[in-house]
């Protein structure tokens, strides 16, 4: 049997996460026990906790970028040991037999993945429970092997925010030369930068905010465009390889989509709700592209994990303890965070 | 100098199109002349005539879907004699030297593509005037060769339609097995059923209207899917390989969007005006696509046209006078022609 396990939840969408105690499943064969050293906050977290998805199960245990050390693996498990520096993103299963999870795209799995929260868990019919919390019982092939050389501290937002935006510009096929456009500044779009400067893009961070022309530059943009800026829009028209698209809510899209040139594409990663309308001449003319794309599969996220480490590429971080997650989730939501927080799980152990 | 030609045009956005004399530019070197036997009327001609799209300039003489034969050549033609049976489509002329013309894609010319009505000759400075006339001079790269076995009267929609619907779904790869959704049955609509029928594709009609599913069925749909009937709608979500949504109006685009497969696409070939909102999710979940199409490049509608000659495909269409032709776009706008109007020029000839 299980221990009890520390986490920190919500009972309710209004209600401000709090110190409960939570039981894991017991590690069958298969599985790999990982104690939780550093779990990002991820926007998600914060739409899962107040139901704005209207798909939330309580008491909910929010947390899908989860970095920490093996403790105990099944007898089955091959890849891991006892010691091992590991990730779990944002599924901790799937079917293992449909088209997409043989295609290695297990968060399209056609049975529907196993979200690391709020998802139902195979062995035991319950409630999954997320990574703001000491341990956490996953599938051996839903484990990652995060890169010796890299920040710990700063690697869990990875799982989420690195793969979310890594996905894309590796199945575009982002190559060096490639004039690539990031928009929006927020933890998906900081990555974005990172990311597409790393694979050899000329980089442009593309901002309502002319204020953040300088971070955007620090993080690896060759150059920033001011959207507002109908003049330097116009002269960009046409010249865009690829436009990641990490703005969190509906927007207008039109101006973006004159950026491409003929047969590109705009990928969409963080409105999930009703867009604002394009005009279908933006498509027609130019032949463009626009798609969305929803993290990437375990086999991509570990060639994201290996190519950050390569690269040596982190987010940028503001640690905090697990007592502050309400405060850090209010500063989410205001847009007040560079880039993403990370919660040290070292703070919950010692409550 | 050239003698008068006889057309019909209109000289403002709300009146009717009446009998005219205009001038053809001397036929150049480069050029080809043509005796204009048929021309078809498409949905583009009344948006022209009236001014829909803001962009019109009168007096105007429309027709873009025309066919006839070769009556006089240029010293430097090569691909055309005297009595060639030819088509002459939406573009007339282009630079010729950019990258998407280099790309057979002139309909994308960067400098800009020059219409074969309101657009600007580049040999006189003066406005181009469409087929709806008894001749006309077009440079010899924009003369397409009609295949002698297809019935003449009825090859002229293919110039507009037919491309508009080939250019799609042979630059996405459409072969055979596929499952391919067609929505909408109008002009574009029925000429869409022909082709990916005639490619092999599993061909499903997809409409609001269930009048529709016999005429469907006997265009060549294997089946027709009612969009209203949302059990059915839901029997079909993920399961289709590629839709052509040629739909002249702004729809709810969503439930299309979940009928489609992982990584698969939908062309929007109708609607030029602000779409309804899209919601994020639809495009996330699954990667999927959304695209423009604008007819097609000279080489591709050449190709096109072999296609249908091979495969004996041609519009079904509905042969008017001259005199008749603003009844006929009252009935087009009133969604009533089975499926495309043609005129015989010899009525304009007679007048």
């Amino acid at each position: 049997m299980s221990e009890n396990t520390k986490a920190y939840g919500t009972d309710g969408a209004k209600k401000d996460l709090k110190s409960r105690e939570i039981k894991r499943r017991d590690v069958t064969k298969e599985d790999v026990k990982i104690e939780i050293l550093y779990c990002g906050v991820c926007h998600s977290d914060i739409h899962a906790a107040r139901n704005d998805w209207e798909n939330s199960t309580y008491p909910l245990v929010p947390g899908h970028e989860i970095v920490g050390k093996v403790t105990e693996v099944g007898s089955d498990v091959k890849k891991f040991k006892k010691g091992d520096l590991v990730g779990v993103g944002c599924m901790v299963d799937s079917c293992q037999e449909c088209g997409a999870c043989k295609d290695d795209l297990e968060q399209f799995c056609e049975v529907g993945m196993v979200g690391t929260y709020n998802g139902k868990d195979k062995h035991t019919g319950k409630q999954t429970f997320g990574g703001y919390s000491t341990q956490i019982v996953v599938r051996e092939e839903f484990v990652l092997n995060v890169p010796e050389n890299l920040d710990i501290k700063k690697v869990a937002p990875l799982l989420c925010a690195g793969i979310t935006t890594f996905s894309p510009l590796n199945h575009w096929g982002i190559k060096k030369g490639d004039k690539v456009g990031v928009i929006g500044l927020g933890g998906l779009g900081h990555m974005g930068i990172k990311i597409a400067h790393a694979m050899g893009a000329e980089t442009i961070m593309i901002t309502t905010s002319p204020e953040k022309a300088e971070d955007a530059k620090r993080l690896g943009a060759d150059s920033v465009l001011i959207s507002k800026n109908e003049k330097e829009m116009e002269k960009h028209q046409g010249t865009f390889d690829f436009l990641l698209n990490t703005v969190p809510v509906k927007h207008d899209m039109n101006p973006y989509l004159k950026l491409l040139k003929r047969d590109s594409t705009m990928v969409m990663v963080g409105a999930i709700e009703p867009l604002e309308p394009m005009h279908g001449g933006n498509l027609i003319m130019g032949r463009k592209r626009v798609a969305g794309s929803l993290i990437g599969g375990i086999k991509e996220t570990q060639e994201m994990l290996d190519f950050c480490g390569e690269h040596n590429i982190t987010p940028d971080v503001e640690m905090i303890e697990m007592k502050d997650i309400n405060k850090a989730f209010d500063r989410v939501t205001d847009s007040d965070v560079k880039y993403r927080f990370v919660i040290d799980m070292q703070s919950l152990k010692d409550e």
